[in-house]
């Protein structure tokens, strides 16, 4: 797909990249990089990405694409467009739907994106044929490629991961401080592993992608917490008709989700 | 492991378990079933138990011994010694960790005791000849075998399975009845899916458990919502710290599980 793919990190996974033979080549200097590649792809904490947009503006090359793989998209186009200035129509904001919660260059996947969703937000400004090129390039890894607005991205975004996300540490942190959190960590079934296994993610980058789209989790939070306040309450009133109810909703929601 | 495995169940079933080859013949009648069997094996929603156990009591042979598959133990030990009279020295109360959100004869896997935890209660008057038995058939499936109080169980159980089926059932019934309810079925990603699987399990299966066991289950529900209300304000202030912190104790558990 690329004649050669150069990495940078602030920290060593660049070079660990490379050792492991997943890249090209190492830059030891962002704004260097940017001024020499074609497209540049910023994988980055979405609450960095403000800074990365400075460094990299005044660096550019005339005909530099720029594509990122942010959880968020409201504060980072909105932050692309006050610092790229003309290149603005250069950067298509994308949001690729894959990955675990694994992390750094050993958690490699050629595969990653074969039938994932990407999502991409271009803009008004946009150049069709910049916006053609990196469609392309996110389809030519196998991913299914759909366009979205940025607020229908960010709040069901919010609904269907940051939240599960913030719902599954507050789950597993509650375990662990319990009693139990010893004997639940030999005792627990396929269930818990599942339910769980996000909750292992990186709790630096879901702090920030949490507090970046506070506004929408927190509307998120109030939808579960209806929920939850109508099965705490049948709980403590055995009321079994109830808890059948809710959880028959939710029951044949998820089984759709199979078909 | 036995010389013939007949099914009974109050709808059809075991037919279907039998057309599926999955077991040597069909009972139209428990308490039938019951007075001929030597190991009975009791698989129903825990708040049937009871009722179960006063249609077998009268009929038992002198030798039969039992075992049951009930995800509570409290209230099924103590149905079991209410209704079996001396026969209670041969029920060794079960729970196998095995399973999955799918039910039924065609969600049958020969494999599903296979490294499988399975609890066992024994109590001071069961018999010792009986609690080997029963052990070593759930060993002979591949099953690995602890024993475990009463009280015990209950209490882990409800932290560990119990309330994350609740908080699952919670998330997936906020998202159904939200306004991304159709457009979140088509673009979650592993992430989510992992997480709700558990909602599509029976809803009148897990109503009778939440039920039975609902005074621990409220106590993991109230140890759950000290760190959900820690999140909501952290997110209120956008305090990233905090986040990270409750985030990093998640974390790091289960982390510590996968090891």
């Amino acid at each position: 797909m690329a004649g050669s793919v150069i990495g940078y990190a602030p920290d060593a996974s660049a070079l660990q990249a490379r050792e492991l033979g997943l890249i090209d080549g190492v830059s030891s200097d962002l704004a260097d990089l940017a001024a020499r590649v074609d497209l540049l792809v910023l994988a980055a904490p979405v609450l960095q990405m403000p800074d990365i947009f400075r460094q990299i503006a005044p660096v550019l090359g005339p005909g530099t694409v720029i594509t990122d793989c942010a959880s968020t998209k409201g504060t980072v186009i909105a932050a692309a467009q006050n610092c790229l200035g003309d290149a603005f129509s250069r950067f298509v904001p994308a949001h690729p739907i894959a990955g675990s919660e694994r992390s750094g260059p050993s958690a490699a996947n050629s595969n990653l994106f074969v039938n994932a969703r990407v999502f991409l937000c271009p803009q008004p400004s946009t150049d069709l044929a910049v916006l053609e090129q990196v469609s392309a390039t996110w389809s030519g890894l196998g991913a299914r490629v759909t366009h979205i607005g940025i607020a229908e991205h960010d709040r069901l975004f919010a609904t269907v991961s940051h939240w599960p996300h913030a719902l599954a540490f507050a789950l597993v942190a509650a375990i662990a401080r319990s009693d139990q959190g010893q004997a639940a960590q030999r005792s627990a079934g396929a269930g818990l592993r599942d339910t769980t296994r996000i909750a292992a993610s990186s709790p630096a980058l879901w702090a920030e992608i949490l507090i970046d789209n506070r506004v929408e989790v927190l509307r998120a939070a109030a939808e579960f917490q209806i929920e939850l306040q109508t099965i705490l309450e049948a709980l403590e009133q055995s009321d079994r008709a109830g808890l059948e109810s809710l959880f028959g909703v939710a029951s044949r929601w998820r089984k759709a989700m199979e078909a």
